[in-house]
């Protein structure tokens, strides 16, 4: 982690289900395999915080010195543990290893503490504690982490009864706006408040904003977030798309299904990204009928059917051939709407007319010619960008399209 | 970072930098917007380090602590920049904002202090350098932070000369095989090896091998670890895709490039998500074609014309389809291979018979019935796990089948 080859994602995960049992997290330190250090680094912990979690430094390796370490910081003793000993050895037995020397390390526990049983892994966990302080040992690799961490919320709920507030937090996203419209909309809020607060976030291609209350419990905290919650909607009206983690793929998707429209979608340079985001959403089968990557120009006329001579005289990069892309595929698959990408993602393809990043997005919804809807794009970024961001527009013109109608930035405010 | 909303990148980066430089991290520490704890955590930073790096807390707003307490802490007096107020009046014109009271804070600078220019935000960067120790304050913003790394590089290099010496890693990435055929072929060299030293790494679907070499520079090191990777490429052939960055993805299609060959692909449950992958690789349109997402039934009949009374009678997710959908495609598109998935991503649609998980990954090079491979597989994971998964092992149908033909993992070691 210091050579910075991975991201430290334990610290993140523990606070955040610290933060919902109420728990203040004051500090996150990360030191090296190196004892002093290590020791130094909990002796200071331990004189400022009630808990101290450690992950990491728990393996059967000789840089593991976790469990050594903070026996010594707190002058207790390492002792081999029967039950430990049991499960290391059918663990390992499953995987067809005997155990030896440097796997026995692991059924070594520090005197008097609890031991969290690991069901993913060798290395249990170690709850060490006294009348004012505890220490929490917790396996490195995030997966064995994980699954301890309920365990260890009972532990410490357990230990804080009669000081506990918890941090609670919603955020509600907007698109097809720009920031300055939704801050212009919402300044006097995040300055009046404090709790709950409301705080612009940064985001990609889309606006965030944060409602946190600090109350007793969650049920409480939500109750104090609905009402402002309610103000912002009304203020910001459609540009608010969802909450929390709902998707603009999912948002359409609902509004599709609860309207029983289908859609297709036709792609060449994001060649099934659509197509692919559309379908993470469970269910998404009862209105995505399917999608055609046409990524060489034989596959838009031979697949398609769009007539090479218009792909000859447009080019494959142009509103002419988006148009096609739309209305064709849309009559392939016999769906309501459809959607359809064509764009130059780079790093090659660009010319002084058409640059790297510009994109051509087309809806279709109907037979007629005024069914059509083309929007030309240039996106900054390289090609994976280029491609995220095509389908993300690509989306947003579905949204724009079935919910989110007005042109809000033009409107008074 | 403390509630855990946001992962500590800033710090990762860093890391990923001064290890490029060799230098030496022993300490990542995380405090929140506390003048007592910020204050308290500068302290020790700078009794053990010779430069300490901070990020964020520069901003205008009154949570933005961080000169004031690097001030406070070196004894030292803030003053305003004309030439950080000039830029930043100017930048905030350009947004079409007047500068107020907030934002002028961020023209307050430590006397003596070098400023580091912010090209894309407000607040600029500071050095404070002593003889002996210096302090390095970044803004927190990950693009505005980046973008100072190299002014910051040359600026500890400068205080580094003579004792000077860079880790430098180099990953092989080996599929196909379990881990433990690697292990058994690789175990001595994980011993016996300290620098450059050899080790295994965690890693999904995967085997990874990392090489570190510690040397003067990146050549030197290089050239240690040149030796030690022909060694082990030579134990496990082509088990060995590829290293570092390479993904599968880009060996398939380096393979179908050079030898004249093109690909297409069907797919259901992934619905696009093979596609794009294999378009991620810059240049892919010289062997990619295209592909088709038959999401429903009638898409796989309509569009790739698969006999719908085989898939009434055998099921969409099965052997059957699965060869179908591989042999249509490569036909539809007239590629030399073909790729298809057909399979149950979740969370719903499992049967006993057929548990979420299922997925047939067909592979289709000729015309005749011994050209198609189909394979059946359980995934575990959440449909995300499983459609991500899908797509991996039908790229590794296809390095199997163009490059890593012999079943490795039952011959003698």
């Amino acid at each position: 982690m210091l050579l910075g080859q991975i991201p430290n994602t334990n610290a993140q995960e523990i606070s955040v289900q610290l933060a919902r049992l109420g728990v203040d997290v004051h500090h996150h330190t990360v030191v090296g395999d190196n004892p002093q250090r290590l020791a130094e680094a909990l002796r200071q912990a331990l004189k400022r915080a009630d808990v101290v979690i450690t992950t990491g430094g728990l393996g059967p390796t000789s840089d593991d010195i976790t469990r050594e370490t903070v026996a010594e910081v707190l002058g207790l003793k390492l002792k081999e543990d029967a039950g430990v000993l049991e499960r290391l050895k059918s663990f390992l037995a499953r995987a067809g290893v005997e155990l030896d020397e440097e796997n026995r390390r692991q059924a070594m526990v520090i005197e008097g503490s609890t031991v969290i049983p690991n069901e993913v892994g060798t290395a249990p966990g170690l709850i060490v504690e006294s009348e004012e302080r505890a220490v929490i040992m917790l396996p490195g690799p995030p997966g064995e982490m994980r699954r301890m961490l309920w365990k260890v919320s009972e532990f410490i709920l357990s230990r804080m009864e009669g000081r506990r507030f918890i941090i609670f937090s919603r955020t509600l996203k907007a698109v097809g706006v720009p920031e300055s419209w939704v801050e212009g909309r919402l300044k006097d809020m995040f300055s009046k408040y404090s709790n709950p607060s409301v705080a612009p976030t940064a985001a990609a291609w889309e606006v965030k904003i944060r409602i946190t209350a600090k109350a007793e419990d969650e049920e409480k905290a939500r109750s104090m977030i609905a009402g402002i919650e309610e103000e912002i909607r009304r203020r910001l009206g459609t540009a608010i798309y969802g909450a929390d983690d709902e998707s603009l793929e999912e948002v359409v998707g609902s509004f599709l299904r609860a309207n029983g429209l289908t859609i297709s979608v036709a792609e060449s340079c994001t060649a099934g990204l659509l197509s692919a985001r559309i379908t993470n959403v469970p269910g998404s089968s009862d209105y995505f009928l399917g999608g055609v990557s046409a990524y060489s120009n034989s596959i838009k006329s031979s697949v398609l059917g769009i007539d090479p001579a218009l792909i000859e005289r447009c080019g494959a990069v142009s509103e002419e051939v988006a148009t096609q892309m739309a209305t064709c595929v849309r009559r392939l698959m016999n769906s309501d709407l459809s959607l359809a990408i064509t764009g130059i993602a780079g790093p090659d393809g660009g010319t002084p007319a058409k640059p790297v990043g510009t994109v051509f997005i087309a809806m279709c919804c109907g037979d007629g010619a005024r069914d059509v809807k083309v929007k030309k794009n240039h996106f900054p970024g390289g090609r994976d960008t280029v491609r995220r961001r095509s389908v993300h527009e690509a989306l947003l013109m579905a949204y724009e399209y079935l919910v989110h109608r007005p042109a809000l930035p033009s409107q008074p405010s």
